[in-house]
């Protein structure tokens, strides 16, 4: 008898993925065509007590903010404007009301920041308290961002620095850390942890400079981790990367913590940045890269191949080659 | 500290609204306008084992193709064609992957039959296995039926009979009950309780009819009880109804073995027989009545005022008022 922990997520993704169409399968979102140039991005994100959030690192405004902002992040990923939002909840009996209200305030507050609405759900009792999100956005078909487009020559942009997220997990879990840290600092890295923003604002800026190029724009979002990011592109384009580690934006505070390469650590493994990956031909992600705020950064090039090279101009860390095993595992043992 | 056991469903549903737009709140599922003449039409579901489906009454398979058929229910609704459906599920780390597989074998098996795919969905680690679905549909913004669009001197129709899902499922519960009935009897119940067939069927027929007076149609679906469909249409339209118990039809079979007053109860409270119940001209609801397959019935009118009343031209029953109280509560005592 074979069980889901014998197999893993990934195991039991593949099994069910033979049921869905193959060609909505991979990205971010699913896409839908429902009229003459206009596509429909769907995504769903499933969350559960103690296993994605816990009253003990996250208020129930923050689990909703989270829930809001991964979702949200998954449509820019594909570069959809979002159109509203589902909330399925499984809720125990003896939970307090307010905890519910102080949900929808967090979830709503960073909904309203793009402008989207809640526009149906479902409320169930269940043993487990759950939250279920379907977030639906539009796009011009020609404007998909998909995983698959990556060529070889791109230049690989991040929208921002990457590390920050799980810094302030840490130090959310574990308070002793960070010790070098001023209290300003330290709260930096838990706001990047609790109210992540998805890059929604970046979509005008990028149709601005590839307007006359539609469908160049290879990507997806950094929730799961930087290295994973990459690799999945790279994996589903059928190529392979150079990423230049001294490239790899991540906040300089960490270094006042953390050793460089633990750094450098955090930023492709820590996840739930929430920032995107972007390939596209090197002017126009040079232009980007300008453009956006601070902390966008050209981390490396889309190569032939299938490698994904962590490469160390300086040194500091050996040569290495990346994959996916090192990432995030829903099903462990 | 309030919980939610203490205010209830329908408590906390009122609570939530307030954070969503008003426009969208108290139909089966939202309605949002995509491109001139196309609205997007959602509707979500959560099902929690023990609670919504149950290893003792409902095989995997029978779990996927209620969850999938519940969803295209409210889809149909509303008026409109089903475009995909998400699935988020929630699992224990233990479950066999064979009843995962057997789950989406029989949404699947439902879905195609309507034609409509699995576009994404989300699997993660639970305590609680949940079923989260959310369903996406298309309709023409002038063909949607709503709740409160009900009008004094409407006939009341129903698409099929109503009893059968909650027959069938007392007899999976009790399988000493029914002695009168052949196997083949109870095996029309039992599957009426398992593979439930949403009436996405009925709407062309019913645009036919109505073609050339768009917008005259106000229904939904009979999930929770044909008692609480019509309540829930009078209370938004801000109308009555006069409902004739016997026009109400349920399976002929259900009277070898209850009596009159509980065929009635059955048929009126028993919930999940997905039927549409709508609201139109009393020559048009005719007309639907004809071309529709047996079971179809005008069970009554729309009136002025408030009430819902039961009337029983045989006075085998005393008339009496209907009232939403009745209904199921999810969060009972």
């Amino acid at each position: 008898m074979t069980t889901i922990k014998d197999i893993g997520e990934q195991g039991l993704l593949a099994k069910l993925q033979s049921f869905c169409p193959a060609e909505i399968i991979g990205d971010d979102a699913a896409v839908l065509v429902t009229a003459p140039g206009k596509s429909l991005v769907v995504t769903t994100d499933v969350l559960v007590d103690g296993v994605h959030f816990s009253d003990a690192t996250t208020s129930p405004e923050d689990a909703g903010w989270r829930a809001a902002a991964a979702n949200l992040s998954d449509l820019a990923a594909m570069g959809a404007c979002p159109l509203g939002i589902t909330v399925g909840l499984g809720l125990p009996g003896d939970l307090k009301v307010s905890w519910v209200e102080r949900l929808y305030q967090g979830m709503t507050e960073c909904l309203q920041k793009y402008n989207t609405p809640i526009v149906g759900g479902d409320v169930v009792r269940s043993p487990t308290t759950t939250i279920s999100i379907t977030a639906f956005g539009q796009v011009d078909p020609q404007r998909i961002i998909r995983r698959a487009a990556a060529k070889v020559g791109d230049a690989i942009v991040v929208t921002g620095v990457h590390g920050a997220s799980h810094a302030g997990l840490q130090l959310l879990l574990h308070p002793q850390l960070g010790q070098n840290l001023t209290t300003e600092q330290k709260n930096t890295f838990i706001k990047a942890h609790q109210r992540p923003q998805p890059r929604l604002d970046v979509l005008p800026i990028l149709w601005d400079i590839v307007n006359h190029t539609p469908s160049t724009v290879a990507g997806m979002d950094s929730s799961d981790g930087l290295a994973d990011a990459v690799l999945q592109i790279c994996r589903v384009s059928g190529v392979g990367a150079v990423l230049e580690s001294h490239q790899i934006p991540f906040p300089t505070t960490l270094e006042h913590w953390l050793k460089p390469e633990q750094a450098i650590e955090y930023a492709l493994y820590g996840g739930e940045d929430f920032e995107l990956v972007l390939c596209l031909p090197q002017e126009q992600a040079k232009t980007l890269v300008k453009q956006l705020s601070q902390g966008a950064a050209i981390i490396g090039n889309i190569t032939s191949g299938s490698k994904v090279l962590l490469h160390d101009e300086q040194q500091k860390i050996p040569d290495q080659v990346l994959s996916l095993s090192q990432g995030f595992q829903h099903f462990g043992q």
